[in-house]
């Protein structure tokens, strides 16, 4: 087995200490050092307070041999990472001229400020008198390397933008050249109507028999289950070719719950599908308020498949837009299987379109009844040959009962897509 | 100034690890502690690995009274964590038999699993003989409080819902009577249309005249900047006429650029100002294909001020539902003011509101020309007496453009209904 390259990544920021803020930015670089063969071993997130970043700048050194701090280098006083580094690696801050020009530049040129630049934004081009200054060419705070003990620390910018470009042209081809990483490659299947535990027992066998170095992760989600195998080691061919075979095999057991073998998303394989068929879909949503919609577009290449969408939060819209009638909504209620039925064939009439989703239901907190509790969801999908309705009940909160129907909604066209093939 | 009761915070998982999750459980805990006075000095992930969650536990212990642990607690075999906290506070794992009536209870009347309860599932009732069992009502992993040194040690499941279940229903109420808090205070002003240094430029002689127990911080994102004002100290009454006094102090140097003074977002300050006038709103989306009305949904009671939405994503919908005239289409294309006045004026007939908002740009990556490059957006708003538009440029990825895109146009609403009052 290889010797693996240890990661940790530092995030700073009070925001992160009161919840203010999800860090997203750890995440996405954990990602990326993944992607390329480095193992990231901790994270760690603390205030833009001088002794934690100081312990944290200590002790995540110890097992690593790269740390990537992200955070606290912006023009505001809250900030102290930058005078913080410069005392932490023992030199001084001075003044970059290259940065400077470059923060000058993009405020005449770019920001288009009126007016001169500020003090706090000059200080941006201070920088210490021991570091690597790493061009930042979408902002102004520049990121920064430092070496001590054979080990490499990396700081930038928390913007994520800014963060992300300087990770993809400075940080990770520095660290490609200077390490040689082990060789690591995942695979992913993602799971649709089993629980974790039930999915656990079925391919115990295969997970038992699993050599040392590769691993198998259960990630739960969204009423979805996600398989990752992960292998380790030194030469990339072989390693590529054991992990394909225990993959093949462990598809071979989960086929009947198997959503995608790839580390895809529900809308993602949706959308592959409506391309590879030349086929294209609309969503008419009620209770998921353009949530489908969102999922379905967030997505590049979306036109390609993606008409359009009435969302009907309102019965009338429900009515005059969407042609639901008056009687149904009068006696079935507007979720009923007979609304959602009505608004999935209109809507595919309306907009012109292979497919159709229409969902409708009660989210929560408010508006259930006794006949139609909280997380009541009628969804229907209409293709050119049918169109069918299904209910399911939600227990959660709204956001949750949000996500869990349009995940829901996307599997029912999926299959109906399957069929229709 | 009052001694601090300090949290420590450490998730368990490599899905952390290597970026497949965001770490949003952290953020909510932070969240609810600060919001009952308690400071979390720091927080570390760290991966399904004996030696690193021992060695959290050994230093997260270090600062903090208070150590809460998520994740490691599922039934599947990737998880260690309840074996390690049994040896690591010195137990042995035992069955517990409330835990397991409340897990077979669970699989029979709530589940309704067909057959008998696995084994896995069985030893979810096992717990370490040294912890108290907290009763996790939402689930079937129980959760633990541990007790060394005078420290308190929480360990809770990785799902949200259990995870949130238990901290509201266990962990808060026994630290709160446990400790007792300092008191702190947030208050909070959401700007927009000022960068983050101009900003601190303008409140500079207010954040140096701050007393040493109150700290300014600078949040930005989504193209506005987050204030907030954090106080500590004993006498929970003078603390919050001291803060009430400078939150008043900074409104006032911010008026101009200032959204809201409290911690909402841009979605709930309209919807508040929505209702507060009984009107009603619609969107017209092209490019944000249903991100405005789902910010605008899930937020509960939606229904009272928002009606519905057309994701005229194909021109034919522009045109068909929407009545976005032919030669409009043809002639300054999709991304245009002509097109936005229509779909705004057309979609507020369609949908008999008040108000309605259009957005038409191009998100990228690709679809941009020479004239119209990725980030050209056009907006509208339609009112009872006007319909205006305006142009933006942005220049992100495609999720982040159909974020500001969204912000940006509901900032545009926001003025109309002020200027309408």
């Amino acid at each position: 087995m290889s010797q693996l390259t240890n990661a940790a990544i530092i995030t700073i920021g009070d925001e992160l200490l009161i919840g203010q803020v999800i860090d997203t930015n750890s995440a996405w670089i954990a990602q990326q050092l993944n992607m390329h063969g480095f193992h990231v071993q901790r994270r760690v997130a603390v205030g833009d307070v001088w002794n934690e970043i100081w312990r944290a700048l200590d002790e995540e050194s110890v097992g690593a041999d790269i740390v990537l701090i992200t955070g606290g280098l912006g023009p505001t006083a809250d900030d102290i990472t930058k005078p913080l580094l410069s005392e932490y690696f023992g030199g001084k801050l001075v003044l970059d001229q290259a940065t400077l020009d470059h923060v000058t530049y993009l405020f005449e040129k770019v920001f288009r400020r009126p007016g001169p630049m500020l003090e706090r934004n000059r200080k941006q081009a201070e920088v210490p008198d021991v570091c690597t200054v790493l061009k930042n060419e979408v902002g102004t705070a520049p990121g920064m390397l430092f070496e001590k003990n054979g080990k490499l620390f990396f700081s930038m910018p928390g913007v994520p933008h800014e963060m992300k470009w300087l990770m993809e042209h400075q940080v990770i081809p520095i660290i490609q050249q200077r390490f040689f990483p082990g060789a690591i490659e995942h695979r992913t299947i993602l799971t649709q109507g089993i629980g974790e535990s039930f999915l656990a027992e079925r391919i115990k066998d295969f997970e038992e028999a699993l050599p040392a170095h590769v691993k198998l992760a259960y990630l739960p989600g969204y009423g979805m289950v996600r398989l990752r195998l992960t292998a380790r080691g030194n030469d990339p061919v072989s390693l590529k070719n054991e992990i394909d075979h225990l993959h093949r095999e462990l598809q071979l057991l989960v086929a009947d719950v198997m959503v995608v073998n790839e580390d895809f998303t529900m809308e993602q394989v949706v959308g592959r599908l409506l391309k590879q068929q030349g086929k294209t879909v609309c969503t008419a949503e009620s209770c998921t308020g353009g949530y489908i919609a969102h999922l379905l577009t967030v997505h590049p290449g979306s036109s390609a498949f993606f008409s359009g969408s009435v969302v009907s939060y309102s019965n009338s819209i429900k009515q005059q837009v969407l042609g639901v009638s008056e009687t149904t909504l009068q006696t079935a209620g507007a979720v009923s299987e007979a609304t959602v039925l009505q608004m999935a064939t209109h809507a595919r009439e309306l907009m012109h379109t292979d497919y159709a989703v229409a969902v409708s239901g009660i989210m929560g907190p408010d508006g259930g009844t006794a006949d139609k509790p909280v997380g009541t969801v009628w969804m229907a999908v209409s293709t050119p040959l049918k169109t069918e309705a299904k209910l399911i009940q939600l227990r959660f909160d709204r956001r949750r009962n949000i996500e869990l129907t349009a995940i829901q909604a996307l599997n029912m066209l999926r299959m109906a897509i399957l069929q229709n093939t």
